[in-house]
């Protein structure tokens, strides 16, 4: 029997979700001593299978039970076609806008939780962390700890209170990051643009993610942190979002600017394709494009899950492109284990 | 002899540039009664061809004698290629931060520059002009005396002091174009994300500028202003910016999640569709993207021109897609002539 090649199973390789989301199902009560600190909890909600996430005593979501549940993703991944999962933190857990220390002792929590979903069930999970980049030496200490707890790497946001993640204080945190072999996955938060938005209320987080992620990127382009920290291994939500938009207009100012040229240290075009990305764009043209952007050897298979918004059929989406056998395996598997530094099945490890 | 088909020469057409800027070259003195408005105003600058911009006290930006000498336009714009330009005010002159008077005082005086620059050379300019939109009844105004002045439509920002350009208190002047047939175009200004961004002085317009565009036209889609107001011709700046990396975001968005399909009256990839956007995106590829996302009968050459940014080679930047030739007439010249609400040649007008 001939397979169609464009057909799911005709891919002997996995399929690797590089962007899906975990919460806990319970959060520890706060033992700091502050007064008001938005410290998250969780309490029931109306709909049997979901919880409501409360920070500041508001439903900040309503989250189904696979936002915590393992077995409960298994099942379902299996029904999507993904064979394994690279688990992040909620992104509004990242919680820089909390004192150091406290931000400390919710990551440390987070991350022991996590560590201990990728120990139970290896094959599925691989998980990442959070830091409190908002203090960058207890960021550092607690990317060692979590590290040798198990983690690929961490979670970031895309800015820090504000701060654009290429900004030149945040350079020691990747060049750490880069000396222990964790993976950085960025994730838009808290994004710039929501009052340029008109709609319903989940619509911020629609339109305004795609130009926040991409303006973090291209914040670690015109600082140059890919040159300074060149072995770094760091991954983009959304596709990159705007960047694939931004980085021509970048390349152009870079060419004909004297003052941009002497401020930014390499080609703008060249950067990128160091720059990991997920392809969670929703549209094989895009995807195509992204292709184009930022070679075949850096974007992979994404899907939010289990968010609201995810992308339900991933292999679907990369398999309708009709790649070659080797770029599709590409995208579905073996740029994922690179991002995270695992070894590449039929490749030796570098 | 042969000609070469992705030669400039082969194209009996024109280009007309959709996207340049203008300055008066003598602003008049504020005649209000209010203190400390920031008036703009014209000064020396160090080099012989150049005048500064001074607004506040301070030089807002240095900028060359093409921004206000027709003569020494058309003499560039033949070293360009470009046969026509569509001329429109340095968007920081939209003055929507002003009161609204005083936008007035500023945007007539601009208004009767702007038409008889047209009316003194109409074969090589079309005019664009500025109306104080932060008060929609006397935008509609100054709209109406403008288009008897002659200009064929008028620059709108992308936001109004952060207003999103789409939001509902707006679209009476939507209206209120289509019924005179004015055409808009929607230039980024003030952008957000500025402080997203980390680099040399300049590159807050490099990097923010797409980001903001884009979200601007997508406010247009979430309120559905091209549904309620269907024959209104309106182009954007950038390519659009980020909209093509939004848009199926937003689709996906609106086909999945029942908030959003209530709130949004039209498929959004539906409603670009009657979007025109310039081809200032500075890379093929990219500008295939466009084509791609809003049709061929959507996209405009446009370069900025006289600014630093600006796209030195429109022609070769639209031939060099080896498009089929009726393609690369639409994007020389007959999409900004149907945008503009002239005769393109050949066709009858509708």
């Amino acid at each position: 029997m001939t397979q169609d090649p464009s057909s799911t199973t005709a891919c002997d390789c996995g399929l690797i979700d590089a962007h899906t989301h975990w919460i806990p199902q319970q959060f520890p009560a706060y033992l700091g001593q502050r007064k008001g600190v938005p410290w998250p909890s969780m309490a029931p909600s109306n709909a049997a299978c979901d919880r409501n996430v409360m920070i500041d005593g508001k439903v900040y979501r309503t989250v189904p039970d696979t936002s915590f549940d393992a077995a409960r993703r298994v099942q379902e991944m299996q029904g999507m076609g993904v064979t394994h999962q690279v688990v992040s933190p909620m992104p509004e857990l990242l919680s820089y806008w909390l004192h150091a220390d406290d931000a400390l002792a919710l990551t440390r929590f987070m991350n022991e939780e996590l560590a201990a979903l990728a120990h139970g069930s290896p094959e599925q999970f691989t998980a990442l962390g959070a830091v409190p980049l908002q203090d960058v030496g207890m960021a550092i200490a607690e990317l060692e700890r979590g590290m040798r707890l198990g983690l690929a790497g961490v979670e970031l946001g895309s800015n820090i209170n504000g701060k654009p993640l290429g900004h030149p204080d945040h350079i020691p945190f990747f060049a750490a990051a880069q000396s222990m072999g964790a993976a950085i996955f960025v994730h838009a938060l808290r994004p710039a643009g929501m009052d340029r938005v008109v709609g319903p209320p989940f619509i911020e987080q629609v339109l305004a993610f795609p130009g926040e992620i991409g303006l973090a990127a291209a914040s670690l382009l015109t600082t140059g942190v890919l040159v300074q920290v060149p072995d770094l291994r760091i991954s983009f939500s959304h596709g990159g979002g705007s960047l694939a938009m931004l980085l021509p207009r970048l390349q152009h100012a870079w060419q004909q600017m004297a003052n941009v040229t002497k401020a930014i240290p390499n080609s703008p075009r060249e950067q990128v394709r160091k720059m990991y990305v997920d392809d969670l764009v929703y549209d094989g043209a895009t995807l195509k494009h992204l292709l184009h952007v930022f070679g075949e050897t850096q974007v992979m298979a994404g899907t939010d899950y289990p968010f609201a918004i995810l992308d339900r059929e991933p292999a679907r989406r990369i398999d309708e492109l009709a790649l070659g056998e080797e770029t599709r395996r590409l995208l579905r598997q073996d740029n994922a284990l690179r991002w995270l530094g695992r070894d590449v099945p039929g490749k030796p490890s570098s």
